[in-house]
């Protein structure tokens, strides 16, 4: 058997701006000479569909029924970290999350490691540069983390399993395109392997080899988009995704007619949004996708609800919003719920760019808006659900100047006050993608291989 | 211009049982000779969708872009009652409701008086017995009351509209087919021109003259079939239901594919159920519709949503009900949220006919099932939502039996209890379509053609 060796190869570009190289050397020194550890310590993104995946044609290889589009967001907000770390003495793959030991054994992760090991083999075989290409059949130990609580209903799995991915692949040397490896893991979790704008087109081979995420724009693209994250308070959830898209598929006449007969032009038109920075009808389409999503996990049978009253409540403050703002023109509709006509001004000076809300399998919300918006938005979140009890922590992440509501704002959105339906607010931007962290103080496992005690 | 006379006619068989015809006795005995008032009260039932009834093809004539059909709820519970009384001496048309004198200009209003006197005016010129066949041409004077709250959120305009229509054809004497009439004032009143299960036919001409209302199968036919409606405490609706299809129709792509594509066969389907008293397949249909329509309701820009939290949970405890008691099989799904199978046992000697849940407008839930399985369901009712402070008004309507849950039951429902979310439970069973009241004590309007004062 091969002596496993560290990978001196550059990240390959293909998946991400990798700023590192794969780091052996504390764990060499601090190990007997005949036990090398090599280890790779990476972070990768968390992100949020603006055209959504809900539906697999293919439950083992994980394709999608349709493409999906999603908005990268800033690691510096909510990211995984993921080392892995390979040796010839490692005598069983082992994985802990969160500091906590977990089943190796589970079928996606064990899908993923074993899509790796695949494309490593085929590397290295046809490389003439490693004679003993073996490192593939070293035993790995893997330790994840998310800086965010996993509670928060955010989608940790994505960022995990790309996350994985990309560390696994760096650590194991593979260059090749990693949409299979994660998507094996998670479906969307393909679509953080890059930052800014990215698609994941559903191919339509039935082996899933063209179903690929590909970046449609960089972060630098859209530098005044801003994201919010409405945690909300809620109970835990009824209905795993897995599950759920599973019964959605089965039972929804809805859903395959969104498949097949409406997310197709939409996928073109966000595309558009985002290359012309169209917030407009960016905001709209992204609101309307996330309710058609809804609609149809409504039309499964039994039925899945992940919007609760909170979320309805974040849907018509937004609408309101945006028709106090004058965005009842251009394809904004002039009447929203019970907000007659006369209180919606036409756009005057005053008037700012629109907000729009996005829902995954859960009742948080995800804003979008642009930056002189923000603000202005923050402060009629907190009038309409003012904080109960962590006022000083109810807003995290990027900082956002007070801001004080006209009267006209606080007549429209002040009826009728939910304190606490949202718990804390996450203010964020679009992020890279996937990172190669250089730092060893970085990683998750010590030399040994195992979880260093928590600092 | 000539004298308005009594129909001695016998009200028209197409249109219901009728017991009665028009009584002007009294009226003519208590007015001085020269002005006599013809007077007759009604009552008409309110209707419940099983396939429901969302968008129009034209807003004037009130065509619908799907057929539906409905259960027609027993007036024991919950009926409107209306007096149309006509003389030469009125001398305008008014409109008193629940005791309150309303704009008889308003639109709806003015379509159905037109339709009607049209109606009328056609049958008299074609009567050679009646050679100044001028009723229609007098003024009316029309009382109408609910025996149930409006602010419950039940399908009022449909009984009142039906109720309007079918008093109006008996005090003009017309005897042809009212769906238009009805459907003037509001879509599915037309449903509420017959008992029993009844369907409203989309039809396709442009004119409107095949978008009608007959009855699948009368009131006797499934004698065993219970309704509960559960009234759910709400704040007020943010999005009428005239609005809200219109607004739907403009921007759902869902809605569209619901009404070419899914509903014809669910129509189908439904009657069939029906014809065959198949509790099962009615059962499951009635819920899948009732999903599909809030679906689209969601699918619609801005989205509208008429269930809230409650609506959810009642959801809820109905697929899990189902479930225990064994409805896995045979189309029912064996997973329901997050109870695992563990719970569900194969349909054995103490299992019952399920339930099944549907919600028009509103957060109100109408729960249909079997006798049998009444109580039982009542008694998990309470013990999921257990009654605030009127717990000896919480359940109206038909007797119910208190029931004791097993322990099993008890232990699947009770996990998350919501006290007062249910204010109060209509018990009721499906019942006949509008009757003539001969008691003149019923009558709404005095001699005086004015609404008699409150007992």
């Amino acid at each position: 058997m091969g002596r496993c060796r560290p990978i001196a190869r550059p990240a390959a570009a293909r998946v991400g701006k990798a700023r590192g190289r794969g780091l052996g050397s504390r764990g060499s020194s601090a190990m007997a000479a005949e036990k090398p550890v090599v280890a790779v310590t990476c972070t990768a993104p968390v992100n949020i569909a603006v055209i959504k995946y809900w539906g697999k044609r293919d439950e083992k290889l994980i394709l999608p029924i349709n493409s999906s589009l999603s908005v990268t967001l800033h690691q510096d907000q909510l990211k995984t970290t993921t080392t892995a770390a390979i040796s010839r003495d490692f005598t069983e793959d082992r994985i802990w999350l969160n500091g906590r030991e977990e089943d190796i054994g589970q079928p996606r992760l064990q899908a993923c490691l074993k899509e790796i090991r695949r494309l490593a083999c085929k590397r290295r075989s046809g490389s003439p540069e490693d004679p003993l290409p073996l490192s593939h059949s070293c035993k790995v130990h893997i330790a994840s983390e998310n800086n965010f609580p996993t509670a928060a209903g955010l989608a940790s799995s994505a960022a995990g399993y790309a996350c994985l991915a990309y560390t696994l692949a760096r650590v194991y040397g593979v260059e090749s395109d990693l949409s299979e490896v994660a998507r094996r893991g998670s479906g969307s979790a393909c679509r953080s392997l890059y930052g800014g704008f990215v698609e994941w087109q559903m191919g339509e081979r039935a082996d899933g080899k063209d179903s690929i995420a590909r970046q449609v724009a960089p972060e630098s693209h859209w530098p005044e988009l801003r994201v919010l994250i409405l945690v909300v308070s809620a109970g835990k959830k009824l209905t795993g995704s897995t599950v759920g898209m599973q019964t959605s598929v089965e039972t929804s006449p809805l859903l395959r007619f969104r498949a097949e007969a409406v997310v197709p032009a939409r996928m073109v038109e966000m595309a558009r949004c985002v290359r012309e920075r169209d917030f407009q009808a960016f905001g709209r389409l992204t609101m309307q996708d996330s309710n058609q999503f809804h609609a149809t996990c409504l039309d499964t049978f039994p039925p899945i609800s992940y919007l609760n009253d909170t979320s309805r409540r974040i849907i018509h403050l937004v609408h309101r919003f945006n028709a106090l703002h004058g965005h009842t023109k251009a394809g904004w509709p002039a009447r929203v719920g019970s907000v007659s006509l006369r209180f919606i001004r036409l756009r005057g000076p005053t008037s700012k760019p629109p907000v729009a809300y996005t829902f995954d399998a859960g009742p948080n919300a995800v804003i979008f808006t642009l930056d002189e918006t923000v603000a202005e938005f923050v402060a009629a979140v907190r009038h309409s659900f003012p904080p109960e009890s962590n006022g000083d922590k109810f807003l995290q992440g990027l900082p956002v100047e007070p801001a004080l509501l006209s009267d006209e704002l606080k007549a429209v959105l002040g009826v009728d006050p939910a304190p606490g339906g949202i718990k804390y607010i996450i203010a964020t931007q679009v992020g890279p993608g996937p990172q190669v962290l250089d730092d060893p103080g970085a990683r998750l496992l010590g030399p040994d291989g195992l979880p260093k005690p928590a600092a």
